[in-house]
């Protein structure tokens, strides 16, 4: 008998937006894995404090880099490809054993994020995956308008695109989500600009977590820094009775 | 001492993929309310099943029409805008009287759906809005595969719109998302078609739900009558180590 390999979305920050689902297999777990910035905690273990059952054995997955080497340079694939294939060596060597793993994931585990990243290496029916609350449906909840209406379109965006490619999305579409922002902030204001977007964007921080704030985008200052968990909406005004 | 309004989302569909603070309060509600179509039980009560505790007040919400006044009929609005008036007076003199009520809304209420009508029409600060997981999130769990990868551009589309708008849109994104399928599946082909995605398109009926389907799109035959709970999913291919 071998394990099974649980992939598991903890939703976008608050405990009780995680799903029953996602709760009843976390806390029944006998091994935990997830991914983590080495000497950091994790956000997704973060997530799961006061879940993991007393006795479960921990696995942090600890990045080899993340900002270090560019993107572009082909060695981040490659390192990290390696250390995607550790992983699941390290999984499959629990569940060979017979024993069943929760894989925490940030979010939904299959929009974006990095558990994608193990499951395509693992064997073919050896893992579920269970969908979670998104970031964005934590930010569009947080600035307290519904974000589609009727048949508007939205079309969520990388921050990290350039800024052509945002400022021609960003006029196509109705409603609009942008995600990894970071230093990317000054280009995706300035794309905004250019679709004539901007006076309608606003900025999440920390959605559905410690901290949370929302504010026009037009109301940030120009130097701020966006963290991690940040998002901009744009709210779609499509057709309403 | 006024009562509030909660809009929680109820999910996809699998009772599980609720949310623990979705199934706090719905355990709880003294006053649930919900949508439906005349003479049917309604997708959201279904998913409540089991859940709504014993002697609490159930107000459902009927839909004047559905599709027998078409979209583009200025009395569709009329009649719906009325119909939204008059539920919100509803509520109002639940909470006026000090009672909290739950509105049960299928997936997450800001993405689409009808609760925004409410929530647009309820005095600001009155309304607790909880996010889900969404139905499109179910399907494309459902397909098995991750739906964005790397800086994929996604949009959500829906099969209302006219072909040159679908196919504009299906050319211009890496993940799509097609809902309120329908009648329009032909279309919806055509525009993939067109766009040169039908190949890389999947259908998913059902997602999460019982009787769940996950098919390619070009196996679905010409003819199939594509029930409410239907979405097409295109995943994203983008940077993967």
């Amino acid at each position: 008998m071998t394990g099974r390999v649980y992939g598991i979305g903890l939703g976008p920050g608050d405990p009780e937006l995680m799903t029953v689902k996602a709760h009843r297999l976390l806390t029944g777990a006998r091994h935990v894995a997830f991914f983590r910035k080495a000497g950091r905690k994790g956000q997704a273990r973060t997530l799961a404090d006061g879940l993991i059952p007393e006795g479960a054995t921990e696995h942090p997955m600890e990045y080899p880099v993340t900002t270090e080497i560019p993107l572009t340079d082909p060695r981040y694939n490659e390192v990290l490809s390696a250390f995607y294939t550790d992983c699941v060596a390290r999984l499959a060597a629990l569940t060979e054993a017979g024993d069943d793993v929760v894989v925490l994931c940030e979010g939904d585990p299959f929009f974006y994020g990095s558990f994608m990243h193990l499951y395509t290496r693992l064997p073919e029916g050896s893992v579920e995956v269970v969908p979670a609350v998104t970031g964005m449906s934590a930010a569009w909840t947080a600035t307290g308008q519904p974000v589609t209406w009727g048949d508007d379109v939205m079309s969520v965006l990388m921050g990290t695109l350039d800024e052509a490619t945002l400022t021609r999305h960003m006029k196509a579409a109705d409603a609009l989500v942008v995600m990894k922002i970071g230093r990317n902030l000054p280009k995706i204001r300035s794309a905004l600009d250019a679709a004539g977007r901007l006076a309608a964007a606003w900025y999440v921080e920390y959605a559905a977590m410690p901290g949370q704030t929302v504010q026009k985008l037009s109301d940030v200052p120009e130097d701020h820094k966006a963290p991690y968990f940040s998002i901009v909406i744009v709210h779609g005004q499509g057709r309403r009775p």
